[in-house]
């Protein structure tokens, strides 16, 4: 089965990868407060608090902190959610679907920063075929995406993943 | 059944009334495009143009026409489908829940003006309950919303939606 979203190259930042542990771990991985915090951001950097309400229009909330000690909260919330195969959240959203604050994005450097993510699973015979997919408004916002570093920065938090669901969860 | 939103004062407008015409056909009316286009402006504003992509992250678009023959375009996305019961869209993603084009709206009067609808459905004895929801980003959005006269307009657009369900579709 392909990935179900085909991305704009000039849009969409996306990339697929396999990994050796079982599709429904890293479902939970994704999807449970306490099994996503260890990873999900690239360390140094931590993610210190996470709320998920796992249904169309709620809540997916993430604080992340810098190593200097910052904190930085994320509020979306998700689009769908298809258990084990599709998960779907947009920050230009926020819970109960209502449209983020224009005027807190328009003029900073967060105006180009909205972005709608797509996580991909599947089966594969060593294990489970992963895709990630960030759909953004315009070139600028994608291009500032890759700047970044999102496959590094996506790629590394996803080897972290991984790390986690082989220790044991 | 009651709506099951819970509409907050602030930043949403929302009413309900009971029509007298089938459920089926109002929802039948808010989702095919030629049964749309007739009332879904309060004349003597037109719907000259009506897309349909009847699912999560499908097109909802539609042209208006004002009564001096400008064109506005107002492009959006379905975000939730309860056939006959729900129906929820928004205007700050398009289709494949990519963002609005944050520049686009920033500092225009468009600004405010990202919002989420809502649309539920129940019987009734004397027909069919209605219930429409605006979900705004901000109050000044809300109240902007308010000001031009949204149950007013959302509710004359009902009216020509009850009147041509009664003279057959």
């Amino acid at each position: 089965m392909k990935p179900s979203y085909q991305p704009n190259s000039k849009l969409d930042l996306s990339f697929t990868r396999t990994v050796d542990v079982p599709r429904s771990l890293v479902w939970r991985a994704w999807t449970e407060p306490e099994l996503l915090k260890p990873w999900f951001c690239p360390l140094p950097w931590k993610t210190i608090d996470c709320e998920i309400d796992l249904r169309p229009g709620g809540m997916f909330r993430t604080t992340m902190q810098s190593p200097e000690g910052k904190e930085f909260p994320n509020e979306g919330c998700y689009l769908e959610v298809v258990p084990l195969t599709k998960l779907v959240w947009t920050n230009a959203l926020l819970p109960g679907y209502r449209p983020s604050v224009a005027t807190e994005t328009c003029g900073s450097e967060n105006a180009s920063f909205l972005f709608t993510a797509m996580i991909e699973l599947a089966d594969h015979a060593q294990g489970t075929r992963y895709t990630a997919t960030v759909i953004h408004a315009d070139e600028a916002g994608c291009k500032q995406h890759a700047d970044m570093g999102f496959e590094g920065g996506w790629g590394t938090a996803l080897d972290q993943l991984v790390a986690m669901l082989k220790k044991g969860v």
